[in-house]
């Protein structure tokens, strides 16, 4: 963080973290046409603190049960991340298995089983509540609701959703979008919230309901940021073999505040780089499955793979 | 051009035009989602040309019926192409129906009649010979390498193929890939010819079959450059409106070669600045049908918006 934020925020409390993060904890079951694996560790939180970890100081507020192994806390503490916020309740972790399509992007749901997620009433610590960079991961907007009205210094929110909220929780959701500085969704997901099929259109009428800035991603294809005063197109990386796109989103959401949370700014020319870093840290995300790649990830290769995607971009 | 190339070619003949085009003229019926229109002028010799014409000099290469309008010819020389290799044959014009999907990308074709199409044997005419940059459209590739052989001056060929030639006429693809500078196809082609799916894999396989330069089109999505020594990212302009997305590869191609002809060049950073302007002629293709956005459309108008396009892409 730049000097301009004091380390006691405006709660009064000490910061201990720059972002916090809430969102699903899970342990998956995936299935690709390479490879299948089962009880591997999952869930936005996981990624998306795990990509915001190599920038900044990030706290998870989440929930596991009983069975969750001490194997994948100490991965979260092998990434830094501060597990204040970490709830453990008796009962089964949330579990989702899910197969991919042979062009690794369409898949299908198998099973989900909420376990203790289901009664997950999201707490802020009191030292997370002064941060000042917010990511509301996907879980139901009510949760992003009732956490957000716990932060007194966020000073720039994302939200992520998904369009099961879209469908059966719409009223929450459009609270919470009214509230944040950023909506980042899919294509998919943009279209079924708007109506719309041209994504400038959506865009347009998401930035109506509230927000800032509006990040649409279409996986391999790239991001588009877009605000009142126009849009960016932030490219994908083109990965050699993708081994699991799981998290992609997360990583990609986690990677980019991160970032931003280093800058220490929130004006569209740091949105649009921090949104560069994200695509990044999201490209080595799936190269390998939960996150075996980002726990061998460097800072180095992350500058490295920047500034080779800076080149493909480069038009004199 | 540049003064680098002599206006006597190698090959003799005066030099008539910088590009030459060949490939198919269509009266096409299109329905789209929002509008239908019958009869409208169409054809991959059409689209290139056109988007050509605003940046050098360029010559058709095709074959139309008895059928075949006065009105369309006269479009023809508004964009000042030369038509010494337009044929006039008896019997009907090459005719293609075709509807649009929902999204506007997918397509299915109602009707081909190919009329005189069906017996095309393309000649070069003369003052075509020595023109340094070619096109060849999306015929098939016998009467491409038929064509090309006639040329003596070419020093940048590129050629466009579509899935129906990989299918049915491969070995003669493949001997017209080999002696292309530059291939062009979109992502489905390209698995299709190749048998891979990731897209670098791909251009791999198409580099080993002798093209310095790949490009792939992902339509809305943009367009990747694959060389050698690497992958450059072409974004496509977000148009607000579609309106017929028909011929958007051929504006794209005839755009790209025609600016690269005004350049005088054909080095990569050449190349790539040139492909963000065909990218940016198509984008304008789009909004209406057949030419008639190209119609009113300026080089200040084509100058805008690759501005506007480039600060989409900046990334501090």
């Amino acid at each position: 963080m730049n000097d301009g934020m004091t380390e006691a925020g405006a709660c009064g409390a000490t910061r201990a973290v720059d972002i916090w993060v809430v969102g699903s904890i899970g342990i998956d079951d995936i299935a690709t046409p390479v490879e299948s694996r089962r009880n591997v560790l999952g869930g936005s939180v996981t990624y998306a603190c795990a990509a915001a970890s190599f920038f900044a100081r990030v706290g998870a507020v989440g929930i596991v049960g009983s069975d969750f192994p001490e194997a994948f806390v100490a991965r979260y503490r092998s990434f830094g991340i501060d597990l204040t916020g970490l709830q453990r309740a008796p009962g089964p972790t949330f579990r989702w298995s899910g197969e991919y399509a042979a062009d690794f992007i369409n898949r299908r749901t198998i099973r989900t089983e909420l376990g203790v997620f289901a009664d997950f009433k999201p707490e802020l610590p009191d030292a997370f509540r002064s941060a000042p960079y917010v990511l509301l991961g996907n879980i139901g907007p009510d949760l992003q609701e009732h956490v957000l009205n716990q932060a007194c210094g966020a000073q720039f929110v994302i939200a992520d959703t998904m369009d099961l909220w879209i469908t059966i929780a719409r009223e929450a959701l459009e609270r919470v979008i009214s509230r944040v500085d950023l909506l980042m969704l899919n294509d998919g997901e943009a279209r079924l919230l708007t109506g719309r099929h041209n994504l400038r259109e959506c865009a347009a009428a998401i930035l109506a309901m509230g927000p800032r800035y509006v990040v649409i991603k279409k996986g391999e294809h790239g991001a588009q940021l877009f605000s009142k005063a126009g849009l960016a197109i932030i490219p994908a990386y083109p990965v050699d073999a993708v081994a699991d796109p799981t998290g992609a989103g997360d990583t990609f959401a986690g990677g980019f505040l991160g970032h931003l949370a280093r800058s220490g700014r929130t004006d569209e020319a740091a949105i649009r780089t921090s949104l560069l870093y994200g695509a990044t840290v999201a490209s080595f995300g799936v190269e390998a499955f939960s996150l075996e790649r980002l726990e061998r990830l460097t800072l180095s290769e992350i500058e490295a793979r920047l500034t080779e995607l800076r080149q493909m971009m480069m038009i004199s």
